[in-house]
């Protein structure tokens, strides 16, 4: 498997466009997807209670029909606690698209996110689709103008593609996200949109993502408010003509650590690009007694106010490591653990059986001056591990938050 | 009942100290707090896994002997992962008291709050405690001398006092507490001390004690980070005379309600003194089916740091607050809320149904911009209610806490 340059698009019959439709003030704001022939479709979805309404329509085309073709993407607003005014809307975009492009509405999926609570301009969005279904294109650029248009607060596009072989065939698994506030895990809070040409059943396809989101999406959390509007969704049109996957074996093997591969990458970029953040912080966990105790501390480490202004201060304030597994939840010995600060600048060990190991504050203000920051806490109970992905918490992400909707 | 001036200090014969012993680089930072006679001793804990010594050494005297005359607390340091070295620091603390003040050393319980990690510097708190003796004074200004010098990041004292008749007598009940940061629920991160002259037996003191915590500083989140040091304590030394309160009845109910009184006074002035913090906010969920969904959702939208953002933005971005109850974990219908904003400024409803009532954001805006705003949901399920106390997150938060050890 490799790392290739490209999103969306990377993969054989797969299309994009993306536009400034004028639902933000200013900016790319409109995006699409198409793939020439039926896809198989796996998605998941926020497990927030308040449910977006194209959260909605997507997840019952994926329940239903497990097939699909295109999507309609817009950003500045999220569609969500619209009633029932939002839900026609997303039949409305379905529909515009579906006569567009010669489909059905319901292989038309749509995704929103922005401000909750607004309603659609319908009328602008119909405008927009009429014009992106020219602008429609296999081109690596199409891929990035859709990177860009549903960007909100995000300050960078994240995109990737990679390339492996099944069955003597090459295939493509290539992806893009959005989200860097109101991101946390269950399913994090995000759009994200992966496309493949492998052949795969959608049963297959619906258990490989739901795999990988776990250890992926679901493992990164910039402010712990879990979204109404999550969705991932995951496209595979069967073009790379490998012998369709339709049990576990080599074969679904080789597709998950793909797959794994590149929502792990959107997921790290996603945190990275966490509102105001400077620095991307991922907290392993290992000697733990079993996954789910790892994945529970691993997960409050990167959720905790305290560590996460403490990392903005570049602040060796270890103990707020420790206080925050200690109210995880999970259970463990305070005075067995050791605890590590790693990154480009080293690797120093802080503490051990609980107590400070006499470290150099200054080494360790050095290594986390670094823009990438590793956590490491071993438990020593076990040998199962998890690891999590968050960001610091600085003045950033006040000014984008307490100001947002002006 | 009626409140009174004062705080630790006023019901009848206890007495306190505060003073700058030097464990902080300035400041007051050490306080002492003693009853002339035995008390009976109620206390609530930290629930985090990692426990301070301080609070290792005073539940032991909590549940083992319900009894204790004194106590000595620190600001700067708070003796958490300290290992053994902690444990014998509280020994030697409490051994140091009781010998100048002739009493057991477990009848002196220790309290400190400050940086996790570092050791007690005895030399200065046996320095400190020979200091203080001599001090130690009924006066209302000893209480308050006590309450400035437990706080840390705290903007102001919290102190309040009630009093109310038991079977024909005065009684009284005084408080005081601290915490602005790693404040959050169960038992949220604080250190308080009650004390009160009312004849009580140690179970029922327990009963009342656990019953109003779980109703105010358990209701209260700055930033959901549940500290290792969290402690609440609450001294009967019966010296008003009243008939001993041994089981429930009128009397008992009299004095729930008082100290109920006094521990949501000082959980809401620590919510408003949160780190940063320009507002308090005031979460009333109505209409529950029950009060721990009530619960639940409450505590969901106070810890939320895009509800709390938001409020620092004066910014009616009502969504987020829908979003936070979908997440807590409690099921209801976002159809049927109705939403409502309330402050000096008057009363705005918001959301009918779910969806926006096309209210003025102008209005919104004033609104927010007090010093107390309540946001009230109503879920039209049943009966049910509850109400939490935190505050808004500002630029203030992240100078306070990227750079709190330096």
């Amino acid at each position: 498997m490799q790392e290739i340059i490209g999103g969306i698009t990377a993969p054989a019959g797969f299309q994009a466009a993306g536009i400034a439709a004028g639902i933000k003030k200013e900016g790319k704001d409109m995006a699409m997807l198409c793939s020439e022939v039926p896809c198989q479709l796996a998605g998941t979805f926020t497990t927030n209670v308040v449910k977006a309404a194209p959260v909605k329509w997507d997840s019952r085309i994926v329940h239903e029909f497990h097939r699909a073709r295109a999507c309609v993407m817009n950003s500045g607003i999220a569609n969500a606690c619209t009633g029932q005014e939002g839900m026609d809307a997303c039949r409305a975009v379905a529909r515009k698209a579906a006569g567009l492009l010669h489909m059905k509405e319901d292989e038309v999926l749509t995704a929103s996110t922005g401000v909750i609570g607004r309603q659609l301009p319908l009328d602008v969005m119909e405008k927009g689709i009429e014009q992106m279904v020219p602008l429609l294109s296999h081109s690596r650029e199409a891929g990035t103008l859709a990177a860009l248009s549903i960007m909100t607060t995000d300050t960078r596009k994240k995109e990737v593609a990679v390339s492996f072989e099944l069955g003597g065939k090459a295939v493509t698994i290539g992806g893009m996200s959005k989200g860097a506030g109101m991101i946390h895990p269950n399913m994090c809070t995000m759009l994200a949109f992966l496309t493949t040409d492998a052949a795969i059943s959608a049963d297959m396809l619906q258990k490989a993502l739901s795999g990988c989101v776990n250890e992926s999406f679901n493992m990164i959390s910039v402010d712990g408010d879990t979204s109404t509007n999550d969705t991932c969704l995951l496209f595979a049109n069967g073009l790379a003509g490998n012998p369709e996957i339709t049990d576990e074996g080599v074969d679904y093997d080789i597709f998950c650590e793909a797959l794994g591969y590149v929502t792990k990458y959107l997921a790290r970029h996603m945190a990275a690009d966490g509102e105001g953040a400077t620095a991307l912080l991922e907290v392993k966990v290992v000697g733990a007694e079993s996954h789910e105790q790892a994945v529970t501390l691993a997960k409050s480490v990167i959720t905790s106010n305290l560590v996460k202004t403490a990392i903005a201060g570049h602040d060796a304030n270890w103990g707020r490591v420790l206080c925050a597994m200690g109210y995880s939840g999970a259970d463990f010995d305070p005075e067995k653990v050791d605890l590590y600060f790693e990154s480009a600048a080293g690797k120093l060990k802080i503490i051990e059986n609980g107590v400070d190991t006499g470290y150099s504050e200054e080494t360790a203000t050095k290594i986390l001056s670094e823009k990438e920051i590793t956590v490491t806490a071993d438990i020593r109970m076990g040998n199962e591990s998890a690891t999590a992905w968050g960001c610091d918490l600085t003045h950033g992400y006040i000014r984008i938050n307490a100001d947002y909707r002006s």
